[in-house]
């Protein structure tokens, strides 16, 4: 099933599958499972693992795990859904699933902010989530370079903002009053302006507003342009992602003289996706790209996949965020669940 | 590290351990996580499994398994924690974990209904949590057998509302602002006593009316005052709840005479408590008395555990919740991790 179809059926009863992402159309809730799918609600509502209650899977061995529990609470031996939840289908083949659907938010506020110091974006980030009270939905940033490569004259995009300042924050709340909780977020966002941590700011006026900004968010394929280009989806503590933007900068200009290196990224979950581009797809000069990236994750404890997962691209890279003994462990249990590595073989490790 | 403690030190920086239970004083942050602890605020934040990002654990090979994550997502391989939370110490030994802390809560409305059919139990559990948009944090149900004993003349406690309705339902909301909040609640109630699915209410109008409220729902030790009596803690679709006490009754009624069988719980995470005693600690009634709890819930896919566990005193009842394809994974995860079966030997199957 798409995902996006899964999302309709849910609003039909006017409930809400709490994942979304830009694929929503094409990937599916099988795969959103196995991957352990992440996206723009994430801070939140948690990854696709927490809306998944139950599921059925078929093992190496040909049998058939049904383990379809409807309940929040089930402490009933071993949780054994989360076996085959971002594994990849190499312990087991998901083929049914219960999901955990919420109630949908009555009221939506969305803001596109302008900040220049990272410092700032991160207390915003914890001044508007304690402001809010729980209700921060999405917390996107977008590094400077990213913004005006989107808005430039002649994209589908108008800015909405000028596009002089070092970060673009698209922020988003959901709650239970669209007139209070918009009074309320105005405020938060009124203080921030006056004590000069936010630049500038933009809210939404109408569901029209609110599309336009989040399509200057999603609108990653005008990246994709100019020369072979590179995705990446790494993850760190908030505190490390200026420094380590700079640092494979760094290392990005000791070895190219033109290159891109576009950030933006899901910055409240700790997730930031890079756009590297070096001017070719030569194997070796992408292997070279792809160790500016990884290489600075390791002294800051960073994951090489924040979302996406390691499938056969980031293998080996896995040691990067992995110990020996985590890499060793999963081994075992893939050996125990599939001795003859007939599920997905090759993906995540060797 | 006592809960009570690690919450205590959460407060020092404004911040929330968001995970609280009667035993909060005793229990220790291990424990919770070994057996993926519940109580009182599943609803909003789930259960101990969604507060740990990383964790560190012996295996029974001696090896340290390190993997002290600390972003919210992180798909770099296979998300080795899950192996230990919940497996009641059987795949490793926690020593060391990354918790999750939340912003504090700006404001905190409580209150109790009295509600006289569980159909309207569940119909205000939908309208209130649609109504909050995601602010709901706790929907506790107590049967009137239980507000009763708590109750009574000469308890602890004076009764906020009077004893004669079949259900009692305590309701906290947590948001960011107080005076709002607590105007939104009130109206919300409001349109519920109009609509006579909501017979009357009380709410907290300081903290002391809100831990006066608590201390009733918390002072399960009233009833193990008379006679010996046993606790059960099972988990099923809020739908078959009514009907689930009602059989446990019958089975109850056609075995014994007299018998207490006192319900109340996490309603809103399809979690019940139940108080069974039946005169005797004789181990064939006690035994005859589990068989009445247990067996209903087959037909419902309900859970023998909900939070606390199986243990060594639900192994016998673990095939009631699970398949035998489920358990012999179980099994086979257990030999892989532990092959010697050294780690807390003979709990949770054999």
């Amino acid at each position: 099933v798409p995902l996006e179809k899964a999302q309709q059926e849910a609003e039909k009863y006017n409930l809400m599958l709490p994942l979304d992402l830009g694929a929503r159309g094409s990937c599916t809730v099988g795969g959103n499972i196995s991957t352990n799918a992440g996206g723009n609600m994430v801070i939140k509502y948690g990854m696709m693992r927490d809306s998944v209650l139950g599921l059925e899977a078929v093992l190496a061995d040909g049998q058939i795990m049904t383990s379809m529990n409807q309940m929040l609470k089930n402490n009933s031996g071993y949780d054994l859904k989360q076996l085959f939840i971002g594994t990849e289908g190499t312990l087991g083949f998901i083929t049914k699933a219960v999901l955990r659907l919420r109630e949908k938010p009555k009221s939506t506020n969305t803001a596109l902010l302008a900040i220049d110091s990272f410092d700032d974006v991160i207390k915003i980030l914890k001044y508007i989530d304690k402001g809010l009270g729980g209700n921060l939905s999405a917390y996107e940033v977008m590094w400077k370079n990213f913004y005006e490569v989107i808005t430039k004259t002649g994209s589908n995009h108008t800015p909405p903002l000028p596009g002089n300042h070092n970060y673009y924050v698209l922020i988003e709340t959901s709650g239970a009053d669209q007139e209070k909780d918009l009074d309320h977020f105005e405020k938060l966002l009124e203080m921030g302006l006056e004590n000069k941590m936010i630049k500038d700011v933009i809210i939404a006026q109408s569901e029209s507003d609110r599309k336009k900004l989040w399509a200057i968010r999603d609108d990653v394929e005008q990246h994709y342009q100019e020369g072979p280009v590179k995705m990446f989806d790494v993850s760190m503590p908030i505190s490390e992602m200026e420094n380590y933007v700079l640092e494979v900068n760094k290392r990005f200009s000791c070895i190219w003289d033109n290159y891109k290196c576009v950030v933006f990224g899901h910055v409240g979950d700790g997730n930031l996706h890079l756009i590297g581009g070096v001017g070719t797809d030569n194997v070796d000069e992408i292997h070279a790209m792809e160790e500016c990236i990884y290489e600075p994750l390791k002294p800051i404890s960073g994951a090489v996949s924040a979302e996406h997962g390691i499938g056969l691209e980031k293998k080996n890279y896995l040691h990067i965020s992995r110990s020996e003994t985590e890499i060793n462990l999963m081994k075992s249990l893939k050996k125990a669940l599939d001795p003859n590595s007939i599920l997905n073989p090759g993906k995540v490790f060797d």
